[in-house]
């Protein structure tokens, strides 16, 4: 059985390799405060609300702060040092004072700090001074940088995790395409779809599963159904499935936290002449952006091409995103498959592959597939058939 | 049929008043990112990523800026007299260099902006500058809390979206606890539940529901079943449920962007005395707090009265966090039910009130209800049985 879990050790390297990273810059003293870093750092992973969460590194020591209601789950889950508590907030005490008074416990009064944002982001009522406010003869120097290309980089159990997100994604939109049927509504088939492959995904993988996060497998729509396809982030409108629709759909699963990206398009009986046609640009678009994708070169070049393809085939009217994004454990994340995006492909990235054309009034054409980057170009993460055959749904 | 959906009206209402608060301060040009801001402003309601989106409102015009892919979206639902649109992020131009473009077009280069937040906020990949440094000759305040206390106060017809969200949750809530027997896991009964409440939901409310968020209702445990039910933010790990676990649910739905909050404390089995006694100390002050709350106090007040409670009872071992918190657009939102918080409880405002008792190894113990303030006291929005009886799930 594969291991569906991230080892002690792979924590502990990412420490070593921020805290060597940092140092090199004088940055002796790291707070995070972003719950997918602190997540990647501490293994702890929580609801984030208004009440701050802190993940603390030094070289002789890990710590949390969390709101005591965190704590028992903070002891079960995190693999740190030390838990700190604050009572709540707002309470008759700032947590940013707590933090402060553990900066200082570790030596950090006078430190540079690393920090992902100097203090609690703007969520749900929380207000709150920043790290530099509270320790004035300290450093505070945004490193947000230096976490964000630790994560983008995978290791190959951090891509097992993903290949097993595919592998439920995939039953999910398996469930999801049998059982689309004209007339019934868009709810209706994206809760069953999810619901079936849930539950087999739980059963398959019992007590080894972890979700850390939301548990399980999804499948569905978002919206995008008939027309409304051409929407690329259209929300759900319950449609119900007509004969002639194109449908544009999505499905993931979690997995220890790591996620996948699979959509697809769909259309309700035989295509169109006009339906094919955009269908079959879109399949060449996306297989050329895939094939463009190797180790070494700038992600601006991918995009680039899929840029020449709309212009030589006068598609600009359709175009609306560029051609994707980096996946691991967030839904959207750094670098992009953007033609302003410079940032050096590497191997053990792992992106989104979406270019979409959306023609208004009509419909919406967009596979998307997430493959990893391996020494001489991808490996295809998520595996669904994506033919236009496979991809007619009976009517 | 009651009205779902709020008023063109009401939109311009809060315009008027925002602009009219604001500038008494000399504040002339407003421009927010967050999205339920946005959303509430603006009726637009969408899927925030490292895409920037802004509502920007003057005297004289509203507009949205939002990346290219969601212009035909939001034609369709934003109330503004302009949408700009930028072709993507990051792109070959900054979107902050588009509400630059657009702020001076408005002539706010040298306005004093109130702004929710100097730039966008650290979603996904995102990067860019301040509001400030993009117009350095405006002055850019944050107006937050201005923003925030208009949402505090909920009209008629944002209380009408409240109380038909309790409804469904209602529901929800009631399917789950019928699916809850010995040996089913906690995702199948949640998902099952949330289900056949949606379901029945989209074909009662039928094309007069929009949901502007996740659309229908649902209900669970995340987490909390069994020993577990003690960690108030626990996450699921899809427990079978045993005779004799307490478990804390949860319940809501999306009505036009609008929830509610449900919780309840239920038993597999008869309650041991334990249980009953911790229930029961629960049930009293819960019942306390909801008494307490009327206009013109302070919020703290009302937390204050929960903590003499859990001194009197000796329970501060078992003390996890504060009251509650307002609810409408967000899960969580000020002002908070905390002895820190002394703003003034009015009528309009609708908070969740739910003190827990929390037993390390044994149990948790929670209600939640949300209620409206009203003159002399509250409304209470959700109507689930609470009593002890009530909870007992045979086994």
């Amino acid at each position: 059985m594969v291991q569906l879990r991230l080892s002690d050790g792979e924590y502990m390297a990412r420490r070593e390799t921020i805290l060597e990273r940092l140092g090199q810059r004088g940055i002796t003293g790291l707070v995070l405060f972003g719950a997918p870093s602190v997540s990647y750092f501490s293994r702890f992973t929580f609801i984030p609300t208004e009440r701050p969460m802190a993940f603390i590194l030094t070289k002789d020591s890990s710590a949390l702060l969390v709101p005591r209601l965190e704590v028992e789950h903070a002891e079960e889950f995190a693999l740190v040092d030390k838990i700190v508590d604050y009572p709540e907030f707002p309470g008759d005490r700032h947590p940013m004072e707590f933090i402060k008074d553990l900066l200082v416990d570790l030596g950090l009064s006078k430190a540079r700090i690393g920090v992902d944002g100097d203090g609690y982001g703007a969520i749900y009522g929380y207000r709150g001074p920043a790290v530099s406010a509270v320790l004035p003869d300290a450093t505070v120097e945004n490193v947000r940088d230096d976490v964000e290309y630790m994560q983008m980089i995978n290791s190959q159990d951090e891509l097992t995790l993903i290949r097993e997100s595919a592998r439920w994604g995939n039953l999910a939109h398996t469930f999801l395409q049998e059982y689309c049927k004209v007339g019934v509504t868009e709810t209706e088939i994206s809760m069953r779809a999810s619901f079936e492959a849930t539950q087999s995904m739980l059963r398959t993988l019992g007590s080894d599963y972890r979700p850390m996060g939301r548990a399980g497998a999804m499948a569905g729509f978002r919206g995008q159904i008939g027309k409304d396809s051409a929407n690329p982030h259209a929300m759900s409108n319950n449609a119900r499935l007509k004969a002639g629709d194109v449908l544009v759909t999505g499905a993931d699963a979690t997995v220890w936290g790591y996620g996948s990206e699979l959509e697809r398009t769909m259309i309700m009986g035989e295509p169109t002449p006009e339906q094919e046609r955009f269908f079959n640009l879109m399949f060449d678009v996306q297989t050329l952006a895939i094939e463009a994708i190797k180790p070494g070169i700038p992600c601006s070049d991918v995009d680039k091409q899929v840029r020449e393809f709309f212009t030589e085939h006068n598609l600009w009217e359709y175009w609306r995103h560029h051609t994707g994004h980096a996946k691991s454990m967030q839904i959207h994340e750094a670098p992009f498959l953007d033609h302003g995006d410079d940032r050096t492909i590497e191997v053990g990235m792992v992106f989104t592959v979406e270019p979409g054309i959306y023609v208004n009034g009509f419909a919406g054409f967009r596979h998307s597939d997430t493959v990893a980057v391996t020494e001489d170009g991808v490996e295809w993460l998520t595996y669904y058939p994506r033919d236009l055959e496979s991809m007619v749904i009976p009517v």
